[in-house]
């Protein structure tokens, strides 16, 4: 990325409610990451039903400095209908100028904090006015509220149309050896052509590498373990990270767990280069089908 | 769009010869028009079996002055297998520069005008040559007799090939809650990327939306309904319109009836802006899910 | 193409290690496809088990002079597991700097020459790093080596991409009227907008068109037969390869007969130019569809 320097493997609040932490243990989980080299954190208004962003800020006021020491990333754009949000009468999307600045202004507050070093637009709005919303990217900026902007799910079009308004610094995305799509669909290819570096959710599937019973989820797996003896006892986390961090694009995944050993052994897969065969093993079993 | 002026709603004449009018009938449905604010008219050379143009020309013939107080828009491309065009043996599509010329001449002779505001390519010949196409409609604009160029049924990679040779003005596509593939496949992100606007067919989904018996129409319908009370009695018609008038792309609708109240109707959709809210309503019960 | 000029149609030699020739045999097929126009061979690596190319270089060695007189197309990027590259575990790609010199330089000893007039990366590679592969190609060039450059099998994004690096001068595609995919996936808008020309395998749909007894094939013979009284008795390779020579991006197929007789067919139809009418005949009974 152009300014913002995000960590190798970025931490993803997007369960910290349901960890059911107090703060004591919400802050040892931040300070964990971070001396693991996790100093990016991954927010969304919405998560934990708009509920999240507060429990991380709590943590922070209670550590004066440690804002400096982490990247915070958030996102907005997506309406839930929930009883925290009365007004939301059915669930959608809202990336008007108004919606986007109530919402930063709103995760700013919860957060603790002055800004944000990344804010990414959700969900790809069918109303989206480009221009409208540069204007909005233009003026958060300049009020120093939020540093950089990218968007999430988007696909390539929607992300030129924007991007040619307002740079954006990523897309962040769905993939892992179960969720191909990024590969196949233009996304990865348009974002190497741009130098940008996706960012990745669920890159272990949410779970299903590991728990999966589906024909694709064993064959990875399969895989992973026989690679396992071979590569130095490489966990099927390590092993998975390591497989998206050997794209061309670069990507950076999002992990989500509270399980500070989950951090290392993600950690362990930017010291994991797999070979270009190691890679297409694991393609193989994830797309289910030999190389054309 | 950058020269021409069209109106926010076009009349189509489609189904012109359908509606077995005598000349000051259809004079008195084209000035209907215009009263109403709907000064743009969309043609084809072959609407009505190739009929449809010279029905209209009468019109105009009779009434100078008209000529001047109109947008008129016409196509070629397609060749249809047709009693009035023996020589077409197969129905097939031709945008070649000499097929082009001599469409264009017979629509400007068969309207009675000297000029068309706008011509489009009706549908993408796989034999395009973008260069002789572009060299084609330099010329005719540089005899006068077309102002304006675009293209109708393109995907976004037809639009960027010919666009790069000769800029165009719009696409027109087929748009409604019950066709909603543009939204989709990149051409509305497209469009808005370059800061055009898409002409619309069937935005009333050619009828579907009011008469459907299937799943989709009838959950639209029951959405509409539903709003027609809270939106001061808005119709089906003005409803459908407004939701395709609330598309940042700013598309412009044709609409083909020969019933003066449905021109009402759709004036009047320019003057409601649907909220996010109740866009995303008619989308999930067109589109068959929510949001993601 | 740029630099390069590349005769009309291709002779490929993918099959050379089938037809069992000796070298004067070889050397008769190859002065024969030269005396008939066909200058341009077309060879791969991998191409007979990584065989092919030093059967050909057989007899280039033993005629001197005779380099001078083509230009050779060559590919790399596939990795076979066969008894000749004990070292490749699985089939994969690698587009990797290393392994792309490796295989031109023994692509280069194979051949008896020091040159590759074209060199093309032979399938999208999921790893391929676009600035890598730049850097490799410019040298490859500035050491006189390789002359030009091109894909093959790319998509639209993937030759957007590494054309953002390195001029590309083609993408080799699979293209007939049984296979008409590079139309519809905006492939072929692509190169026309480029104004580079594809490269085409399987101009025959590897036989099927001929002795498919699908109903597609059977739909595009009869068209074929039937047209073949009209058209001075072409036969349906030279209608086939016309079809292809009509299309605007100006296709080179690649045709792969040991029979001289096929390089006659084959010249035949760039002398052959179907009428709009007669390609959409073709192309309605290859796409089970008329024109909408």
């Amino acid at each position: 990325m152009n300014d913002l320097k995000l960590s190798p493997i970025v931490a993803g609040a997007w369960r910290l409610s349901e960890w059911q932490l107090d703060v004591p243990q919400r802050l040892a989980w931040i300070e964990g990451c971070i001396a693991r080299g996790l100093t990016s954190f991954d927010h969304a208004d919405i998560y934990g039903g708009y509920e999240v962003e507060a429990l991380f800020g709590e943590a922070l006021a209670a550590a004066p400095g440690l804002r400096e020491r982490m990247q915070l990333v958030s996102k907005c754009g997506i309406k839930l209908s929930t009883p925290n949000r009365p007004s939301h009468a059915i669930k959608s999307y809202d990336s008007s100028a108004a919606h986007v600045r109530a919402s930063v202004e709103a995760s700013l507050k919860a957060l603790h904090t002055d800004r944000l070093d990344l804010l990414l637009i959700h969900r790809p709005d069918l109303l989206l006015n480009a221009d409208e919303l540069a204007r909005c990217f233009e003026q958060l900026r300049s009020e120093g509220k939020v540093l950089n902007f990218g968007v999430s799910n988007f696909t390539a079009s929607q992300f030129a149309l924007l991007n040619s308004r307002f740079p954006l610094l990523t897309n962040q995305l769905e993939c892992s050896p179960l969720h191909l799509d990024p590969l196949d669909d233009g996304s990865f290819d348009q974002l190497q052509q741009l130098r940008l570096r996706p960012m990745i959710w669920s890159p272990l599937a949410g779970g299903r590498l590991f728990t999966g019973t589906d024909e694709r989820s064993l064959a990875v797996r399969a895989v992973l373990a026989d690679m396992r003896e071979r590569l130095g006892g490489a966990s099927a986390t390590t092993l998975a990270l390591a497989w998206l961090l050997r794209l061309p694009c670069q990507p950076i995944p999002v992990i989500g767990s509270h399980r500070l050993e989950a951090a290392d052994e993600a950690m362990a897969a930017t010291k994991l280069e797999l070979s270009a065969e190691d890679w297409y093993r694991i393609w193989m079993a994830g797309a289910g089908r030999e190389v054309a």
